[in-house]
């Protein structure tokens, strides 16, 4: 079979089978098909009013370029070995289908410039999907923080108890760095929703291509503005992957968490059974692989964001080969986060909350703070009345007294501010609405964090 | 000497000195001297104006303070061995200095949230810095493409010659990419502007501490919602060095190709003396390090941010001491990123284009389009006028003849389309001027994205 | 569909479908299936000889998994919606076909330890495959060097001419560098050719399982030594990912300098028609798409290598499901470097050396250093002759004079040591022989690593 | 003050000061002033061999180095804002010294082949030290294994309990670890073992230096067989860096295993006083630092591996100034890893092992599968008994009856083959010592690795 290679003119030999496989992308490229057609369908209308091809000349390709994405769509479109890219093969088959017309198609055009269009068009879909995701994740949040607005744990630093603490303020701290997520996300779509086509293989062309009026068409935002610049530019793929690299530190940090909280010693949590698996060995293990995977796949994604940059690495301007390499790891990072977000929302749609077992698990030391901010307000300046409650832990410790059962003298010989009313701090659940700061865990602040919430989502 | 590890209250024994050197932040965090100070004397009013100290402490603090910072300016603060991190060695010489009264500086704050204000005080002065340096290298960008504005270089796609266009339309490409850059980094600064203090160890605290107050006093944008993800969140500093590291993606690839066009190969530019080096044993080198070392530099700060992400990948919430890492990278970052910009800056400022060697190096091919789109303009498809000028330039190649010494008779083999104006076609000069596209290498478009780019840095 | 679930008995209900989707490897790990299959063709040996099943049933087993084995090879197995993973899919088939038999085979035996076992066979089988595309390599290295045994080209550093080499020279260097590739390889496989089979779960198993027996079978070196540890590594697989890195640094660096030397610019080679392609746009273009390729998939093995990295930080002991993350990028890396390597080598096997070009090329200044020596020899400190040669040079730049031309009073002016001899040392070719040093680029020096380097792939 | 610029004879104007600070490597390579000086020291001798130095000469060059050696152990070295790097500095210094005898220590060298020099001596006395740690750390393992020879833990998988260990055979599976990672750092120090001296620039010298001598002064283990890749080449230090990688992989995992065994939740552990710090806010906190800085500095070494990875790809060939960023990354890399494996042996040495809590936390549960190895013993296929005892386990949690309490009766229930034996079973302790395959968790098992072990570290 003889290759349709566009570029073969000047080539004496053909290329070697084992340098097409290397260089061939359709494997993965054919992904883009839909943007791919989109973006000529508007092209064709471009070169109609440039007057490079004719009003008919041009229902000729929308029909056919319409109907290679019906083939595409239903799976009956056959990609060819010789076909190096979805660019080649749409090309091709649409010369197949109406000869002279289609080999005008790529007139003034490159494939530098067609495949950022591709490629933005397709990313501007899947942020707002990604979006989308994060704003389901969101709800499970918010869903679960309202279903367990009075249940208190530990707050943790350093996996220790620390403070008690809602577990709806732990889970908010959640929303709100989803909502940074977001954000990062909408301004990245800003600089995505730019229009390449029309800028050539590097210096733009001689044809009179009306930009705007791609772009109108195309429903971008705004043109780019410098052609070598255009095709030469991957930055707003890198700043995606760097994105849901954030977003991949998140989701790893709540998976470990809870992974964590599902283990028999901790049991603040059962994972559903829709979302765990077992053993093929063991027969009682239930284990929480949803979390798991999703804290692992962090790795694929900073890998990507590994890949995009060192491929980009002191690469000389504007287009060289090695571009090709960011299509791969936009594509799986598009498709990881966005299942690693639907699981997470699974998950916590799921979740059973073992109030009971946390209630237990809570140590009476977690509000040493409580027993200092006492002496604080009777006048003890803070860094003493610190030594002096390390001082009663230690105690309390070596002897096996619990803070609540040591007698009012020993608390006196710590320090004479102590009087009966001390016994009043020492309770956890008290603790929490002593907090007055905005943003701290005190229901009051939670519960005006949830509102925010869901206004957010809304 | 005693260690004055002010949480020492509950441990019997003291830290083994190995774990003091292991643990200890002081050598890299001391750099945060002004901000921890510029927080506590804001922090003393907040704590004044909840009854925590009266106002003779404030001034006793505010006055002993400001001291300390001095002591750090003119070197003579003394670190000590015990002074584990810059909040620790601050707060040890106020008590120092004026007793009581500084022990209560630390009242319901944690070093949780101290060490996110200090950091996001530092970062925020640090991304305007950057951001001004981005302006000046933008700045020089403009002036040397005003001074060669006449300028044809080769624009080249896989290091190969491609299409002609002017020196400023490449130029400008550097201008436009870096415009993007400080859009990036605006945003970011946006989400680094936020009053992180008040948020206590995870929980908040039980003093009534006017964050609001905080807010204006430190002069941040907006105050942060949750107390446990404030301790919790790294995510402004990934993006700072993702952000940073497109900018390093971008300054590799220009210097990239400036150190091709300065090999004697190429000629097109000099590097100036005061930017290159030589050889301890070769006499003849100039070597442009400078460039070089802007294009390797941009491996530290991909590490950089492989660092920070590893460091929060799996991290339970809220603060872990793993965090600690998040600040080496942050600096040294700031420092690279800072200074890479400058010198590029100074290598264009003083960087001499060998006009005529550029000229002399461009290959008639370079035109090859052009003729295309004469064929295509007298009305054959596209994709057949690119085989036929294919053939054409494999027939000068091999006859050794020049496009524009091939006789009008032999050009009719390849196609009647051709006549005599074939011959006005094959000017490199013009070619510039035929495109016509927005963002095109024409003379005007290029004028008209100076003009812009003007405006923006003015 | 009941899903065939191994451990589905203490589960109440089926995991969600978007669960399966997330957790199933089936889509990657099938490449497996070879190794999976001669892996319990091994533990059916086993389990006779510990007397869990009868001669009768071992056989029976056997030649069940070896038509499944056909059906793999044939295309005819069918991947049913519910396998999880191969190890499942297998086991599926092999009930289905002898049933009770076949539900023995897991005895004794976890994924944990199986995974282990299919993904060390299969990791062997390619880094000896890799080791082999190595050795290919070498022989185009070797080939091309024997060739062009007398061409000179420049040798650069920071991209500037230095000093004249051979161009075997600076091939062998390629050589070299292939050779310390392989060693690795060598010494990681031998840290892949461990048995991990009859470490059970993470504990051993209670059956008596003849490891020993399990090696020899299998062909194993050894035998791992910790059960825990077992199921826990994977070292084996870091290492080999940061091998294949190195490798892919040297190919990016072999690869750029064969870039620019395809430049118009430099015009030192040609890159082979079988190894170019052209621009769908340009129709004079002939680019080196199969090097920049190579470069730019260097990109794709450090991403690689940070993904295993990421999963693995921090990641709890023996088993957790993160460790699936692994497979992917080993097999992504093993295809990458294979073809990578395939293609330098016909890259190298079909390039033309444009000698006459080169030569033109050679600066004058690249023998400096001759001029330096000679100084040194008749008596001048080196330092000081490294100034003199400078500031020769310096004049010759500056009055357009080359070296050889100037006079030699106005060599005397810079150093009485100059004698007419000096228009000797004036000469290129000369100067590669002057090298007395082991390793140097003299025709003496470079004949016998050309030696030893046809010994070492004999 | 005039620079030193050992190179600027064919320079008209001086480098900015910008350039000075940022091109100079002084800050951070005169940590190699020793391997420097020795270079040096043995060079003179090759020089004298060669004649271009007398003997007189040499003696003058040989006492005046170790003179600057000494200035710099004792801190009395002064480095000048022009000393560039440590080489330009010490030749600076000798010059001072001596004249025109230290203006002949650089003939036939350069700083390209020097640099190499250092950083492999240097690497070579780092590797040495390492392994040490390594061996230190092992002892440590080795030594609390001993101490809680009987003690049992639960082994887990997906941080669910899996199976009874004992904590020895945990604590062994990091010596197996660790074992291997002295060997591949034995393998790399092999191939950092090579002498680069006498390489020159890139292509050798003239002067008959000899090069087998010098590797003898040296101790190197053998010569670098190119010039041109022993300038280029910085495998050794990449893979030095891998190696640390995976080090820094295996420290991370056993601190986050014992970081969550000494939360309160699990409290199998107790970390000691003096590799824990407190709180500056929560007076009851004992943190476990150490552990997490190590978690969080695996961060930094990936990091640094990025960092050359990235450095290198694409670089032209053969010294190019980006290769000066390689030191930074392989020194900081070098005291992480160092610093971290001595802390370890600290945390372990005083740890505490809580063994009745952990007594207290196995789950019955975790010897599911020695009751399905019972049914197995009794003729049940295993797939089938796994079957039976997830849902055996199921009553057991939906009742609330532990396993050892459920009735024969009911037993017999789910399978005929139960009779009263079935309760000799659950015996965690006694199911250790069922594992019969090499390397499992018995007591005879464990004691077998510990005398391989105590074997290894002697």
């Amino acid at each position: 079979m003889k290759k349709y290679k566009s570029w073969a003119g000047r080539f004496n030999k053909e290329t070697s089978p084992l340098m097409d496989e290397f260089n061939a992308s359709i494997g993965f490229d054919k992904r883009l098909y839909n943007e791919d057609i989109d973006g000529s369908i508007a092209y064709a209308e471009a070169l109609r009013k440039a007057e490079i091809i004719t009003q008919k000349e041009k229902r000729l390709i929308v029909k056919a370029l319409t109907e290679i994405k019906k083939e595409f769509e239903t799976g009956i479109f056959k990609i060819l070995p010789t076909d190096e890219d979805i660019h080649m093969a749409v090309e091709r088959r649409l010369v197949e289908k109406i000869g002279a017309a289609g080999q005008k198609i790529h007139t003034g055009r490159s494939r530098n410039d067609q495949v950022q269009l591709d490629t933005r068009l397709y990313l501007k879909k899947s942020i707002l999907n990604i979006i989308n995701d994060i704003a389901n994740l969101q709800k499970s949040i918010v869903s679960l923080s309202e279903n367990n607005i009075e249940t208190v744990i530990p707050g943790y630093t350093h996996l220790q108890q620390a403070q008690p603490v809602l577990l709806a303020h732990y889970l908010l701290s959640f929303f709100w760095g989803l909502e940074r997520d977001k954000e990062r996300l909408s301004q990245n779509l800003k600089r995505t929703d730019v229009l390449a086509l029309g800028s050539g293989a590097v210096a733009g062309t001689s044809f009179d291509i009306d930009r705007e009026l791609l772009r109108k068409l195309l429903g971008f935002n705004s043109i780019s503005k410098n052609s070598l610049d255009t095709v030469a530019d991957r930055d707003y793929i890198i700043e995606f992957l760097a994105n849901c690299s954030i977003i991949m530190t998140r989701l790893s940090r709540y998976a470990e968490d809870l992974i964590i909280w599902a283990s028999a010693e901790f049991g603040y949590v059962e994972i559903d059974d829709t979302y765990a698996t077992g053993s093929s060995m063991l027969p009682q293990k239930k284990n929480p692989d949803s979390l798991e995977l999703i804290r692992g796949k962090s790795g694929r994604v900073f890998g990507s964001l590994t890949t995009i940059l060192t491929a980009l690495k002191g690469l000389p301007l504007a287009y060289c080969k090695d571009l090709q390499e960011d299509k791969e790891p936009m594509f799986d990072t598009i498709d990881t986060v966005s299942i690693c977000l639907k699981v997470f929302s699974g998950v916590l749609d799921t979740l059973k909350i073992n109030e009971e077992t946390i209630k237990s698990k809570l140590s009476e030391y977690i509000i040493a703070i409580d027993i200092s901010d006492y002496l604080v307000k009777k006048g003890m300046p803070f860094r003493k009345s610190h030594s002096v409650i390390g001082k009663i832990i230690r105690y309390s410790i070596e002897s096996g007294i619990p803070l609540s059962k040591i007698e009012l003298k020993t608390y006196k010989k710590y320090s004479n501010l102590f009087s009966s009313d001390i016994y009043d701090v020492l309770n956890i659940k008290k603790s929490i609405n002593t907090k007055k700061t905005a943003g701290s865990t005190s229901t009051a602040s939670v519960k005006k964090q949830l509102s925010a919430a869901k206004r957010r989502i809304k």
